[in-house]
């Protein structure tokens, strides 16, 4: 059994998360440079959406009463909205309100006092979805035994990505707008999205590249503390080990100091 | 605070496990297949030889008083013997029936039912080292500054990767040989060995992907369980959650069920 060592960067999301474990994917390049610092756990549950992840989210983050058992959440990330904007009538759609507030439930079970999950030690980062490129998309769709309609509009999406915006505006939560940030990258050309997603919903590894820069940026920006380059190691570097007395030398320590 | 809903694999060694979370790296590939299975923590401290291991591996796995908080290791991966192997005289020298006596001591403190870190449910599997490509690791010594002198040695390191295989047939426990294996691949040319090594220690992309196919494969022939193809995720995919009453299907599973 894995005892504490250490604390953990914990991605809730849905595909584009779940996709983070890819080679050059966000939890991947993250896990490589917070090595022997944080632990990353990735909650990406590919085809989520708010409505859905809300009792998962409550299984996956320990109650007041188990956190003194198990690694603080430093850093959690939550990027959803991807399959909330699916158009009304698919399984997927969650209104927008009902969007916005299911946001804020996720946030507030963490930061709340009154939350039976409440953990003050626990940063909070929200992503917006990526913009679609309904080009590919539909394309994707078609491509499906039996073909599927276009269940994702542009404009829809980003009224989702713009509801992330304001949530973190209203909570306090800084906000990474990957959906701004691969609009301006792709020069507001939609069919010029394909530079950053595999079937015009995904993020391929440029775009996970691009996330992975922003995220470190915003880390910076908003939580300098949790930026690798200021964490130890738990445990030493080999060469500060005392090799007369390796022990002395190889106890757990604190990242922070 | 992380809840425990998945249980991990638990990579314990030295660079070698520690550059698993490149890009291709086999920590990465393990993640991405075990995704929503099991969680992967990188145990991996660069430098590292059995002796400086056992203080840390005794405070990265749980007591059996902790276990019953703590997610449950279910494979445990060893992988040691590149550092052991450097030459007498050095820092990082264990002397070939030490680093046996390790690994042993390792194995005995999960296996032991008298061990204070006994864990039945966790399946292990040792790893051995790599060839050395002394042709390579000259080249990457006398760029250092000042100049490092030649601190392996092609047959030592075999001798040690030999001692692994002996301590898994003496033990009980599946051995990886990775030496056999790029070996022959190479087609048992020490030049050769550039193909899979970066720097005639430490693996590259396809170093890195045959281990992950071999261990893909121990993993099928020793603990055909602990296959991923045999797991389900511990929450439904999103086309078995019911749409109507969607909390009744998004309960943590178990995934051996």
């Amino acid at each position: 059994m894995a005892a504490n060592v250490e604390d953990v960067i914990m991605l809730l999301g849905d595909s584009l998360t779940q996709g983070g474990w890819q080679a050059h994917g966000f939890a991947q390049q993250l896990a490589y440079v917070y090595n022997r610092k944080l632990d990353v756990l990735n909650r990406g549950m590919s085809g989520y959406n708010t409505e859905w992840i809300q009792p998962v989210f409550e299984q996956c983050f320990a109650t007041q009463h188990e956190q003194k058992h198990v690694p603080a959440v430093r850093l959690l990330t939550i990027w959803l909205g991807a399959n909330d904007a699916a158009l009304p009538g698919t399984s997927q759609h969650v209104p927008l309100p009902t969007f916005a507030a299911n946001l804020s439930k996720l946030i507030h079970m963490v930061t709340s006092p009154s939350s039976t999950h409440y953990s003050p030690v626990t940063r909070i980062m929200l992503f917006t979805p990526p913009p679609v490129n309904t080009y590919q998309w539909r394309v994707r769709q078609q491509s499906k035994t039996p073909p599927k309609g276009l269940d994702r509009d542009f404009e829809v999406t980003k009224s989702y990505a713009q509801a992330v915006v304001d949530v973190g505006a209203k909570e306090g939560v800084p906000v990474l707008d990957l959906w701004t940030v691969l609009w301006e990258a792709c020069g507001k050309e939609e069919q010029n999205l394909s530079k950053f997603l595999t079937d015009g919903l995904h993020l391929n590894e440029a775009g996970y590249t691009i996330l992975f820069q922003e995220l470190m940026a915003a880390i910076e920006n908003h939580y300098p503390e949790l930026h690798p380059d200021r964490l130890k190691p738990v445990f030493a570097f080999h060469d500060q080990i005392d090799y007369q007395n390796p022990r002395s030398t190889l106890v757990k320590r604190n990242i922070f100091e």
